[in-house]
């Protein structure tokens, strides 16, 4: 491996059957589960054109590159430390023909790529609404946690318009937000078509939602299985080991 | 048993333990596990007065009636037979005390009871909208599960008037609905605030989707553990055998 594409307190995490690495700074936002989920959930078709939007450290578009026959993957980030953390990553598992990073505000996605130009948008957005008061969080995880460079609102409207008619837009986010994302979605054309919530074990609340929408779909929402995260305090379930080793043949 | 109240075609049905005997037309609507679901799902606060939207044979307000300790339970019904049918299990559950049922248009439950007069309102409406084609279907049945007499939407608007601000109002209904259902609940501010999806078994889509929502609530959902109803194609699971038993000691 090349070092050289590591820079301090920066480490590399790896995915998918030890296949592909995200460099991760070990002081800032790392990816995590809802990125792996929301990959394996999303449908991508052969030759399919994505753009995930918020990309942080690239971690969807670097899943999706490997388990899908996606012909280019686009990731839209704002801020300029994780552009060039995801921009390396691409490099490091040489997909630098099939995955381009963009440094950009997500609100500004349709002049930058055009309208209704990807097959496929993907967004892993900040879920907790407004301001915050935790004083150890770093600004860089805040404005991956939180809604302060961009809200849901902001997300769907440009999700909406850069993606095609028919197209597929999807999404994780918390369950407790479902209101606003099913109506706020739909006031924007995506209509919600597939739902997958997360628990983390039998009997437990879900803690992650999972929903496609369809650009001027029609209304018909699948609501699948639901996914357990852990057996026991401390065993993955086979379902969600599954998502981790999964490949698609599409 | 006194059976001068059964007529022509009838049967009586038992529900939680063989207590609560309900009165079926074998040729009509029958009640089914939606209406289980739905009265052991809702929340009902001690001396709380509830009102049934569409009450059918009464299932849900007998349920209801032997489950909680609500004060006053009236069941509204449009159907005339259903009606009588609903008021004879009354009788024969000796719970004429506690719940009235009346024969009337859902749309009018305003008129018929007040705006603002119930602290829980309960629906089992019909799932499937618009027209239908099947011959074989009574005109009673294809009223009790199409939207003809009433879309989702007059029931959702009956039930915000009728509901004391605070107030909680449940529903049964169908998965692939859902964004209608939790868009059309905000726009008439009955804030969607527990959601439970059932699955027939593990590794299958949700079949149904009890919601229950708070009139002037704030934006807040817990999607709840979801409920399989069979283990395999023959055996229940104790989820819900436990629920066919449950008693509500709020």
């Amino acid at each position: 491996m090349d070092m050289t594409l590591l820079k301090e307190n920066e480490r590399v995490d790896y995915l998918i059957d030890q296949k592909i690495r995200v460099i991760q700074n070990t002081q800032g936002f790392c990816f995590s589960l809802d990125a792996v989920l929301l990959a394996n959930f999303v449908q991508v078709k052969k030759d399919a054109v994505v753009c995930d939007l918020g990309t942080g450290t690239g971690a969807i578009p670097l899943i999706l590159a490997d388990r899908t026959k996606a012909a280019n993957i686009e990731g839209l980030e704002i801020q300029e430390p994780m552009v060039d953390m995801a921009r390396r990553s691409v490099l490091l598992n040489n997909l630098q023909d099939r995955i381009q990073i963009q440094q950009g505000d997500l609100k500004d996605a349709h002049s930058i790529y055009g309208s209704s130009r990807f097959d496929v948008v993907t967004a892993n957005p900040p879920y907790m609404s407004g301001s915050f008061e935790r004083k150890s969080i770093t600004p860089e995880i805040a404005i991956a946690k939180h809604e302060i460079l961009c809200t849901l609102q902001d997300v769907l409207l440009s999700a909406s318009r850069i993606v095609k008619s028919r197209g597929r837009f999807a999404m994780v986010h918390r369950p407790q937000r479902l209101t606003d994302i099913v109506c706020q979605m739909r006031a924007v054309h995506l209509e919600p078509k597939r739902i997958r919530f997360v628990h983390p074990k039998k009997g437990t609340p879900a803690n992650m939602v999972l929903i496609e929408a369809v650009k001027d779909g029609r209304m018909d929402v699948a609501v699948l299985d639901p996914l357990f995260v852990y057996e026991d305090s401390s065993t993955y379930t086979q379902d969600l080991l599954d998502i981790y080793a999964a490949k698609d043949e599409r």
